[in-house]
């Protein structure tokens, strides 16, 4: 942590900074610009308050040096983290297709969906008992009947399910059929629950919040990482900007950077990142070619009746063509499928 | 809902969407322009899926005429709402001014600051017992030990008592001291707790997340209204913008916006919004002429050894100036103090 | 600056960036923390290029620590800068309203509001002749012969004219007319144009760019300064956010950090901020009431007949209505009209 | 276009804006919901000002149904537009690459970086004579001495030059020298520029504004498009966000989108999207597989002592390694190199 003083800060008021750093555990370093005093903070200063110390009189501005995540650093884990789902290993050299409906929504649905998406060449069911809508008026999810037919489709299909999970009190429920939680993207930041899956043992998959950063992605993989789950994988879902003409904006950069900044498998979700089922495809392309160790499509049978993200979702024969597309491309950026 | 059609969408797409819409329960109302034909959609259609539509062969765009909230609304309850809060009425001429520090840290602390707010003139106690903190490494609040603090606060001074909650679970145990409950930004959209708050008749104070339109804030407050629970109030707080100089961006326009859109009263939070104890008086003050019904501002004797927040809040001297200033411009903008 | 090196850089990398700093005519202050190298600066480091430092092997990060503004800082002229156009102070504690439509569209409209903004109080007669417009087939104004009728306005009510310029080579042709030139949202960082009005001795109305942050402001503002031309004013006029409920976000936040940050005089403009006509009156008095020193508001006769901006004009009357409130609002805020 | 009225809005209210409609030439179309009436204007309404009609008594809200752009549309012009430069074919089935350095710093910089990306296989040479610089003490550019350096480093290579025009006056000077006249980011909305390159016959590369969406990039397409000059790329190069980890976002979305909306060529800009060497590989990768018909690259043969952007220049070699890599994608992809 570096404290910038002000221009023409008093020798007490620098004395006091040095004070206060000294009596909270650290050493202070200081160097003495032109036109500033800088004090270096040495020493661990994760858990420091930073903030304030810009209380301080004569204190400009404090800036953070390290990055607050520890144990989802690559700098202290510089492999790859491989998690293995029911035999499926997330995060090596081999993508991972993750593909099914946004909510559960019948058993013929579900099971329609599945057999087509395992067809097409899919890894992983995803389908929602509980949903996050945005209005009371809408379809809440089926809830453990709907796990229920998700556990269904698994055993017919042989494929892993992945499911929300959005409070506390129904991890364990949903714990007795998921294979992989899923937080979505507006609980990123709903630290009860992050503690709550960080508890268990079964794998999570961390969906990046809308206005989340990179770094607090990771702040919240860490939450997860620290309860004592190391089997986190993370989510670009696009981010909240000013552009309106699709949903959301898919942030690119993010799958280089954080491959660059964390150990755990990067997803994305161009269903979610772009809100149009025609721009999914070009952008799921792209998240492989950037990088991305797997991605997550939303996929039902008849998109236009769909109870939830219609607009976003491919048709069982436009997700195959989007497969063979992906079979294509991933040798040409070493990747295997 | 309108329907817009491609360029050169052909009849039969034109008769699939009119067929559509009439199989939802709507009339479909026929409009050809020169480029365009156009579908209007009769009915209340708040809950039909718009996005689905988009699907349909043929359709460029769908757009929502009705704001999506209905017992928010000013169309369907014109008059302002006034909540009374232990004989204190919010939402009418007079002012409400809630203060406190971000995190009851211990007796002293929270005692300290509750007579210093009182004495200053403050109508309400805040503080948090149960915080969500960005960092897993960071203070986490009192827990209920912090509850009877504050219990203990509200029977030294007489001011009611805001306290936040976090999951549901914590619903019922907040809900034995807290005269309102706070739902923070993080978790406008925990979709799980709104409804649980729904369930009480405890007052609530929903602030606006960091990534919320002020649409979302009030169909988040629709949700606790649906629940039957019709004592809300929403507070402006700052969004998260390109702008990285102060810590959010107070959305002022939100103010005037909010009072046009929704008969429940409302709120401003000038210490997140700026993030810098420095822009708070101005900030307050501008809230204030902009409409606000009231504000919430953190104080704390000590700011540079808070456990949090410690930047963004007042000493108890500064807030006590910041009152006296209230009280000359509340009358200059037709409000009481 | 300050350049922070990754863990466990080596020695030679560290010795290469010291090197480096040194021939670039600075000298380099060491400081090793526990887990990374941190190495300072030292001198007026201004015009270094920080990003190139980031390529230098081992580098993680370079942080600047001095605002990259000079002239325009507060830090070097710690009193405010008042501006005398033709003989109204602007800066000082009397506020400045400017008024008038936004473009000139006709000689009756003009004069029309001109002498109805006089009549209603405001300071100063804004008007576009040179208009920039989204569209290539909207209203691009009347050119020279709007600046005409804005000379005839000027001698008809006294009011000294602000205009904007978009382009270098007009810069002489409106100088003929202007009392101040106005620089556009838009062209904040158009730099030959700042270039060309800061040769000149005309005072120059800045506003802020829908995506600049402050700090770029400022040096947009320093480009001018550093031309000779000392009369600056700058203005907040709404940001573009993730929001679409107004047409930009005004940033409230900005007008006390502009206050702290430099001694240029500060505007807002609550028409562009909101894009509402119902908004600018609560805004506007949200503006002085956080400090800003002068306000710019469209005011049109027929807002619904407007070639441009006619949703965010006010009509003549409302406008007198808001000077009205305007004066009761300064003296609670210790400012005078 | 579709005038939402208010709840409740009056038969006059209905009335006087039907009149209004018809009195600009349109006809307007009355559909009555349970709770809004609705009106359709019928006809090409893009020179409508659309928000003047929010203006009048009863009006809720107007939405634009077309797109304001049209010579820029696929709907009126359906094939891929192909531009010639020099022999080279921009914007079919080949891809198109363009490197060079920001800024033409000296002959013997920009020749060896023109030999050598020429060598790696690029199609054109950038190269920036006059800079636009965020601070009036940075480096601005050699002006005519560096347009002469880039005629003659074409002359050693056959590479086609790509240059910034930045104001309407140097427009002419620089049109002696560029094959195609690059206009920057912060200039999208420079009308008088877009006016006058729109009358030269020389292809313009247009860059997205960091705070334009897609819509306004079309539009100031439209511009250059109006003014007859039909060659025109446009170019994705990261826009603003509140994520800091990057200097912009690429907007991955974007390039599908534009690719669907019109028939212009569509490049990428990797080094200005992300600001930091190591990411451009990857999202330059990622461009390709999105659909983006050709990438500018910046190369500095010794970025750390570049003048400009040097945190985001490829060293030559980095620079034919990613070539290298394209020639194995883009087949993936359906395109060739």
């Amino acid at each position: 942590m570096i404290i910038v003083m002000k221009h023409r800060a008093s020798a007490a008021d620098i004395d006091a900074v040095v004070k206060q750093v000294e009596t909270s555990g650290y050493k202070a370093h200081l160097s003495q610009g032109t036109e500033r005093t800088i004090i270096g903070v040495v020493g661990d200063d994760r858990p420091v308050q930073s903030h304030n110390l810009e209380m301080l009189s004569g204190v400009e501005q404090v800036v953070r040096i390290l990055q607050p995540f520890k144990l989802a650093s690559r700098d202290f884990h510089p492999e790859d983290t491989v998690i293995s789902v029911r035999g499926v290993p997330v995060g090596g050299p081999r993508l991972t297709i993750i593909a099914g409906p946004c909510s559960v929504e019948s058993r013929s649905q579900l099971l329609e969906t599945a057999l087509a998406v395992k067809e097409a060449g899919a890894d992983m069911l995803r389908g929602g008992a509980y949903k996050p809508r945005t209005s009371p008026y809408a379809f809440q999810g089926m809830g453990e009947e709907g796990l229920e037919l998700l556990a269904e489709a698994r055993e017919a299909t042989g494929l892993p399910i992945v499911t929300e999970v959005m409070a506390p009190e129904t991890v364990s429920v949903i714990g007795k059929y998921a294979d992989i939680y899923q937080i979505g993207a507006r609980n990123m930041q709903n630290f009860p629950l992050l503690t709550a899956v960080g508890k268990t043992r079964i794998p999570v998959f961390l969906k990046r919040s809308m206005m989340g950063t990179v770094q607090e992605l990771l702040m919240a993989a860490e939450y997860i990482l620290a309860g004592g789950n190391r089997q986190v994988m993370v989510c670009e879902r696009g981010i909240r900007t000013f552009e309106t003409a699709t949903r959301n904006t898919l942030d690119i950069n993010a799958i280089p950077l954080l491959k660059k900044w964390t150990h755990l498998p990067v997803f994305a979700d161009p269903s979610h990142a772009t809100g149009k089922w025609d721009l999914i495809a070009p952008t799921a392309k792209a998240c492989i070619a950037a990088g991305a160790d797997g991605l997550i499509i939303e996929v039902h049978p008849h998109p236009a009746e769909a109870m939830s993200d219609g607009a976003q979702s491919l048709k069982p024969e436009r997700f195959a063509q989007l497969v063979r597309e992906l079979r294509v491309l991933a040798p040409a950026v070493g990747r295997m499928m």
